[in-house]
């Protein structure tokens, strides 16, 4: 069953990123392919991010100012919400929307075929899908940090109904991993 | 050995109480008797909270403002930090204090006779604990919400070293229970 996924890594008091929309407190708390993200990327068929996310991954992985860059790290194809124009990545498979995301989302439910939905983020598009009940589970990597302050990783209030809790996982000393299902008031068999 | 510890709940971004610093969002997650807290408050000497918690405490559980008050939930001296004139609760051992965590830290040490400190919060009380390099283990269940907004769970930035994430443990649907070690850029021997 094709799952729209949240899967991202958090501080321990919420941000997903600095102020200055850092990673640099991440990298040193473990290594990826400890984690499950080689097990999750593989059953991902699109991936959908916003603008600050996209620009983070022009500006540290593809097209650093220091040193020579790496390719565009997904073979997946990638639907980037902005309102501004950005430079796209040559060879790559990166769409540039704006607006609404039930309509996108449908665009990348057809291209997934059947494989699942990856929200990068940040935050305020993760919470338009949750808004849409287009947000089906939330897997956070909580590494061992407190930032103070940052980018926050979900903001919207969902207590009615609460979140539930699937499994946690420890994953060395840097990060533990909780999985949630995203549970809604009421029914929308449209969904899907 | 004696440790002082702060245990708390949080939501999934960070918060320990709403703006108003309202827990209704915690209590429906789950059973606090399911959870370590039976285990961990046997083995508390003394504990220490800033003002709002201990007003939460009395508009919430001693002094209602619908139907009667419980008796104070607690055996073990209590420090509370504030600035303002509180009321004390009859019967209870509490002491008002405010300024310096350390020395009030030494009489904690002293009253709870090898056994462990609580710091209740909120968070920026634990943090001039941490500052004062004074905090051994921050111990938090994580409520399976999110709230968008309100009161933060440390605020500091504790990146370098990292916390040291000891172990993990799942409570239900309602909660994730999180334990980690403090650790200090250098060692500071006097501190016992």
């Amino acid at each position: 069953m094709m799952r729209t996924q949240f899967y991202t890594a958090s501080s321990l008091d919420g941000f997903i990123a600095t102020e200055a929309d850092s990673l640099d407190w991440l990298f040193p708390l473990g290594d990826i392919n400890e984690t499950s993200y080689p097990q999750f990327i593989q059953e991902v068929g699109a991936l959908a991010m916003g603008a600050a996310t996209y620009e983070w991954l022009l500006n540290n992985i593809v097209q650093p100012k220091s040193g020579p860059g790496e390719a565009w790290p997904y073979d997946q194809p990638a639907w980037v919400f902005t309102s501004r124009r950005l430079p796209p990545v040559p060879h790559a498979d990166i769409r540039f929307v704006q607006g609404d995301v039930r309509p996108v989302h449908e665009e990348m439910r057809v291209a997934a075929n059947g494989r699942n939905l990856w929200l990068l983020g940040g935050g305020d598009l993760v919470g338009q899908f949750y808004d849409a009940h287009l947000l089906d589970e939330i897997i956070v990597q909580i590494g061992s940090v407190t930032l103070g302050r940052g980018k926050p990783l979900l903001p919207r209030r969902i207590t009615a109904p609460a979140l539930k809790l699937i499994s946690v996982q420890q994953v060395g000393h840097g990060f533990a991993e909780l999985r949630y299902e995203v549970l809604y008031p009421s029914a929308s068999p449209e969904k899907r």
